[in-house]
């Protein structure tokens, strides 16, 4: 059951890089909410390779189609199955992967687990499996705003570059800003530098990795429950099941340690008829349910694994050896990831509107 | 659901900090285990309140009774329920919170959400709620031990406290060392500068957080699924439902942020029949799943909310007003969450291992 | 996961019959619901041993006790854990059991599963077990009754001991009528030929089966889902899983297959702005879904398998022996079954309440 | 959720009976079983409309597609995605049913709960979903027999039509018995009544039901759990599950209800060294698992709802008014319903084998 996430609105991924093509099935999305192919390919096309010169070029147009579950161009309330056929497999790339396993790839751990791999390619742990959580994650976007809250906003960045690190409000930052370069960063002075970084590491045949930061504004209060499906709780393992995540922080995160708490705590204030806090270390969550501030998170990405030096490794039948990365890789994953963590985003408080719903609705 | 956690080794807590008691039921665990109350008592132990100057001096025993699912001395294969009772209850001291919400605890937003909350304590939100989450760890340990693992250990402690931080090895620290001072770090240099921190921070009616570091020795290959429920992904949710968790890394984390591919991969070798890597950024999880390294976590923990001193607040017909902390709490969560974030592992840990028995086995 | 039920509304019920206790954790219920220990008494009363000179003499009072989820005498939306200890336990008549497999019960079967059993009574076969569902059920009545369907009514009653069938008329019975007899049938006639047959199996130390049949009336339209978690089909999940229950039938059942399409199918009319059926042999479901109508179902239960006659069977050893019935049961286990059949139908439309709230609502 | 089934072989389908198609995604399926398009092609054609002179000619070639999952011709343990086209769609001959519900079909209840339905034919109310089931089933027979018991067989057949009944031993019937005859009987002598009755009711546009019978064979000992997933609840609910069952009976069933506990037992006895019934009054089950004896269970199928007569009923505008019936469709859905019950039986049998594997491996 290592495919699917959300307990309502609960997606099904399914899909190697390499084979038929990759997809989602959406189970739980509540009926009458609008959506076209249309719609989702604005989401695909933030995600999908070759969009810029710091991206890998596999060329994919990642076209969608929506195989059930809408209706005239509105949700039936039943299952939405979304397929999108893969187009640019190479897999004579991946020839030498075959008999050796690529350093801090998931070769290795695939095949101990499972006795097989499918070596053309990156299989499950290709980043192109992230397709059906995008495209999934349009249609919980269409119900948060459909159903829940009409101007919520879920918007990701590049907070760093390695060690460039852009200045960025989240509480002010526009989509726009973000969308307007290529890296996907929402400080325009840090936006050559970034750049500049990722095309040096490309052509030195390496890889880098930083941080995404992400808001999201106009929350509703509520969302999120008391023990182990806090809303941070569900957030963290959203996130930490993307592809290079190696970490996670709400609000003041791993700084916050080095406060006091009577430095670190919230107060409450009235703002008219509705309970606000004067500052948000909280991050928007506390006792892990939404208190309708900005909902605050980061996000580690470590660098691409792909590099195109020889690395030392071990072969399939237990030899040590040598092996030069090949085929086509991001140098740095973070301007497609920015969408990624949208999705997952949308995909945790659609759910969780749901499950508000359900109890307390 | 939010009170479940666990997929094959599930695990349903329940309690309010004041009321008849907290527990929880285990269902899933495999037969003929070897279990008592007096070695789920170990671990209790560990976690209560007033066992050292540092911590709440709230009086609980925090003796446990096994309800079910348990005979001669060996799990059934059926339901194991494990029932304490609260005894040192004080709603007295809780009479203010009826009508006014603690700054950064859980009060408002449970009030917005269900519309009621029980005041006389911090109800679910309590850390009284993983007494059920450390008993049922004692099991998922000896079921781990017992099936899958005989040598595995899970060892936690703490890294920081504010500004003091443990140098620590975690391929090589001892339990015993950690266990032989009350704040529960593994560097012998900083027990005594961590205790005083605490102690001044208690004297001034204030609090401080810290980062709690966490390693798994002896771990199986395989454990972990591809896409949602990678490893580190339900490990990221496990701790982040812990009371006061904000972060969560995995190897080398946000630091490797800072690092190029080419220093930050994991160079692999065979060591004998075994496959093993040079150095461990991955953490011990590489696409999910685990390699065989040990496994390595941090967590951030924030500063204890409960402070002394008067703060701005509103009151639940929603005016502005001020409230001073009152009731005993803990000055630095950090040490008595030492036992809860090894119980989390174990949890996690346990239940990918039957996981992994269903599928692969 | 073999003892929770339900998505939304999810209980998980644990506890052999000879051990510390039988009970429920509740999760997901709505807050703000009216509930105390006696309002669950009722139903546990109706379920409990002894009540009857027909139903075993096991001397239970099942006294029902609230740890937790309560809060002034309303639900606070966490966990309800529900605790009856045993008391009237004697595990000396179940010596014999320690070592041969009474025909027709669960002993060899679970033996083989687990490799270990708890032969001091039926363990989670124990008809005990029940009352952890009954006790959830009179929450999830509540639940129905407060937020979806005031006038909601589940009545069930005996159809028919061995060849003794009741002629009930499921759209007028009344609950009344059922309780004001031993073996709660709604049909006065076969009250005392009901009985007497009962009484002539215990005292040949035999026993006997029947059929129950239940209805609900004022259900609300929508509930139950397309596909696999049809209405019909969580019901008759529900049904079977209860003790003995060896057959499930909805609206025209079995015997609908003696009719053609144009006999059999329902006819829809306005009934003012209602859409009614002239007709009811879907019993209530079509697709899966409730039209309105009167739900109605029968069940099939075997004969009680404990019996005082010698019976061939085998030894744990594996070797050819005999035994003979000893210790306190029911000789037909229908009257008790009544409240567990109401019960279970409680939580299955209670659970597609939730679930219906969540994706309509 | 209403779309997924099992809890480690877990299957979701998708798809209505006019749009792009449909499907089925499987998740947690073991790795390195040997599966083929082929394969799961001719259990799809035992399945498909066309196949025989009294089953609906609807023109469907129901070709599969594997989109993932299997790498030269061996499963990944990843998810399985399967894809059926949807050819022969007429929506034309469904015009009149945009506007007036049809009796005893899902057209209203669908209405009812989601405020939309495709009404293009029966959406995923048609027998058109079951593809997705079948095409998993043939999987789950693989995993059962290359994993846990080579020689299962899984073997249904009609038992009846109307009031013509086969006589079958379900100890002894072949699948080649069955497949000889488009009815899908196990009784030669019944084979040309059954087919006259049926294409009797067709001449007149009129329909019948009937009842399916199963048997498991060579079943392993100690497949289902205790309390809510025995493994005659979760048989229940996969054939109530299935469209126009309406009842369900395992072992004895109804008629069990006639006998008294001292002939409804199944004495014990050895086989050697296996323990053994002398009789099978259980069904192969006792307490909820399995107990190595031939599972035998009964459905009943109501007569097709589709009929070509008047009948009466009510436009979606609330008015009372008129239907007759049109479009392709089987005046008997048993022949086809036979593949369907064998799958939903492989479905439940595969899932419990990997709970077993999981918690008692």
């Amino acid at each position: 059951m290592s495919s699917s996430f959300g307990k309502l609105f609960r997606i099904s991924t399914w899909g190697e890089s390499h084979g038929g093509g990759v997809g989602v099935v959406i189970d739980g999305c509540p009926p009458n909410i609008e959506i076209s192919e249309a719609d989702i390919q604005i989401d695909l096309d933030r995600r999908k390779p070759g969009q810029s010169e710091i991206v890998t070029p596999r060329d994919e147009a990642d076209q969608c189609e929506i195989l059930s579950g809408v209706f005239e161009g509105k949700t039936l309330g039943t299952p939405i199955a979304i397929l999108v056929r893969n187009k640019d497999a190479r897999p004579e790339a991946y020839g030498e992967m075959k008999d050796k396993f690529r350093p801090s790839h998931a070769d290795y751990t695939y095949q101990a687990k499972y006795g097989i791999r499918n070596w053309q390619g990156g299989g499950r742990a290709s980043a192109r499996e992230t397709i059906g959580r995008v495209a999934a994650a349009s249609v919980a976007k269409k119900v948060l705003q459909g159903k829940f809250a009409s101007k919520l906003e879920i918007i990701a960045w590049v907070k760093s570059v390695r060690d460039i690190v852009a200045d960025v409000d989240p509480d002010q930052v526009q989509f726009g800003t973000i969308e307007s370069n290529i890296v996907r960063t929402g400080d325009p002075q840090a936006v050559e530098p970034m750049i500049d970084l990722i095309k040096t590491m490309r052509a030195e045949g390496n890889s880098v990795g930083g941080v995404v930061e992400c808001v999201v504004r106009q929350m509703p209060v509520g969302l999120g429950e008391p023990v182990f499906d806090k809303l941070e709780a569900d957030l963290a393992k959203a996130m930490l099941s993307l592809p290079a995540c190696k970490g996670f922080e709400v609000g003041s995160g791993f700084a916050g340690t080095q406060m006091t708490g009577s430095e670190h705590n919230d107060p409450f204030y009235m703002e008219n008829d509705r309970v606000r806090t004067s500052s948000n270390r909280s991050g928007g969550i506390q006792g892990g349910i939404s208190n309708g501030e900005n909902l605050v998170f980061r996000l580690a990405f470590k660098p691409t694994a792909t590099i195109m030096s020889s690395q030392a490794t071990v072969s399939s039948d237990g030899q040590d050896t040598e092996l030069t990365g090949r085929g086509r890789h991001d140098p740095c994953v973070l301007p497609r990831a920015v969408p990624m963590v949208e999705a997952m985003a949308a995909l945790v408080l659609c759910d969780h509107a749901l499950r508000q719903a359900a109890q307390n609705g």
